[in-house]
């Protein structure tokens, strides 16, 4: 894969240089490596702080989440590698507008590390935290480790409905107790059909054969559950929905919000053929499609592939995810 | 390149299938075949429609920008192949609000050719159309063959003020004038690092050596001006706003929107370098940007290159620009 790119070592520094260039209005550095950004209107008074992080690569998360309505600021790592526990701290002080701060993080052991580090700064400023990760990977686990799953797409709901709950005032235990609800009412799995290829390492994450894919598969290309010759685009949604439904315990005349993600190099048009199908097995099953998400929003550079999220709604998760939000990746 | 699709001669069909499960508060078919969409609350009494339409597999591109302050119609064709003038004829009386209808679209021959038949069809309904080619591609014929020049992604920038004009209520003369102004004002180029593969014919476009880039590509894989070594993304960008700069004869303290698309694979971080470079360009030479796109808008599936677009402003335009859209793919 033929990469558009500078010094390889410079690609995460440029590319939040070109975002802040194009977005001044609603992003600002909050430090001087300007691996921590935040709202420009950072903070808001009274309002919980939301941070986020995790490493670049994978736009439009982890950055492409921080706005109104969403979360509130991010430490931004190295391609596939956690931010430093100084600029999640960074961050944190500047999203700080005396209600407290959320940090809400895929489930990955570097960023925890360096999350509860950040967390120990911020107490001895006395900036009180809670953190929430998000384990939305089904297939990452089992079902009786869920909480050693990998955080993915699924990550979407969580600053969606958190950064609403947030933004219409919400106390930090309220913000946290909503943003778990939804990560252990969410669920993901993916496929991939090519690897991707780091800037500075400049080799695939990992070989497929022609014609195989690989269920299962991570946003740094982890390995999955199972490979196989590749399949239709209905066989690869049937899989995956097969596995989030019989996790999720999902019933008839629930509601849930589905998200069709796009790892990077998969088009638009296949991910309505994963919708379609994903949305009409769900109608056999009465269940009902509150709200479609379809497009690229958790990805891993130019991995061909996709993934499938359902969370499983109720009348207050129905309200948060419903409310506006707007970042320069994210409009509603 | 592995795809994520069903029977191939199914593709586009259950595409538009799996987009009017997505979207059915936004649009609906309006012809039996389901290759006529419109916004689905037209016809819009007193107001000018815009029907596009075009190839299919350019996902935004076409129908992506069917929505309110956008277009309000568009014929969807098989993967890179016109639709029908009848499919054209039945979005026109569907739109058709009582001010008359304008066909805005990419300068193909195809498409011109049915477009054409369009209003043949349409003056016997006695429903008068006006017709504003799109022919943004400055790479696409030299300057003196401006009208044969092929349209790309600056069909955003002809949608979107249009769009806006008919939205306020303008005629169908004057939201006319407003499109060819916007086309007059518009240039882009492109790059293209990667062919892309039809799900029918399951072969390449066109063949590109490893290392080897082709400047001046058209969103069909149509031939560019030259091929030659991958440069990096600063060089491309160069390369593509010198061409640019040139044929719009851009002068210092003016203003100019300006759209980086990513034709497919190419991951969203790479499309903020080539951003960043155009901003800083562009801000030596005393020319702001006032207003920035960087994603996908316009694609070939999942070919690998991005291409840049800048619209000269004036006044009126700033103000349609600037004025909301919404439609699934485009919010603003």
């Amino acid at each position: 894969m033929k990469k558009l790119i500078n010094d390889p070592h410079d690609f995460v520094d440029e590319v939040v240089d070109g975002l802040l260039l194009a977005h001044p209005d609603r992003l600002r550095a909050a430090s001087e490596t300007r691996r921590a950004l935040v709202r420009a209107d950072a903070p808001v008074a009274g309002q919980v702080g939301i941070v986020t992080g995790g490493g670049s690569g994978h736009l439009p998360a982890f950055l492409g989440y921080v706005g109104k309505g969403l979360c509130s600021g991010v430490a931004v790592g190295n391609v596939f590698s956690s931010p430093s526990a100084e600029q999640m701290y960074e961050a944190t002080k500047a999203v700080n507008g005396g209600a407290g701060v959320l940090y809400l993080y895929g489930n990955y052991v570097g960023d925890s590390l360096n999350f509860d580090l950040a967390a120990d700064m911020a107490d001895l400023d006395d900036i009180p935290t809670r953190t929430v990760r998000i384990t939305d990977d089904a297939l990452s686990a089992p079902p009786e480790r869920g909480t050693e799953r990998r955080g993915v797409a699924g990550m979407v709901f969580a600053f969606k409905i958190a950064g609403a709950a947030a933004e219409r005032g919400d106390s930090l235990e309220k913000v946290s107790e909503l943003a778990q609800r939804t990560v252990d009412s969410t669920r993901s799995a993916g496929v991939g059909l090519s690897p991707t290829i780091l800037p500075e390492a400049g080799r695939a994450t990992f070989e497929l054969a022609d014609g195989e894919m690989e269920i299962g598969i991570g946003i740094h290309g982890e390995p999955g559950s199972r490979r196989g010759p590749l399949e239709t685009a209905d066989e690869v949604a049937d899989t995956l929905l097969a596995v989030i439904l019989d996790d999720l315990r999902l019933g008839a005349d629930e509601q849930v919000a589905v998200l069709v993600n796009g790892l990077g190099a998969t088009p638009l048009e296949e991910l309505y053929l994963i919708y379609r199908r994903v949305h009409n097995t769900l109608l056999d099953k009465g269940i009902g499609v509150h709200r479609p998400y379809v497009g690229e929003y958790a990805t891993s550079l130019e991995m061909a592939g996709a993934s499938v999220t359902v969370l499983r709604l109720d009348d207050e998760l129905t309200e948060l995810l419903d409310a506006p939000a707007d970042s320069p990746f994210f409009q509603q």
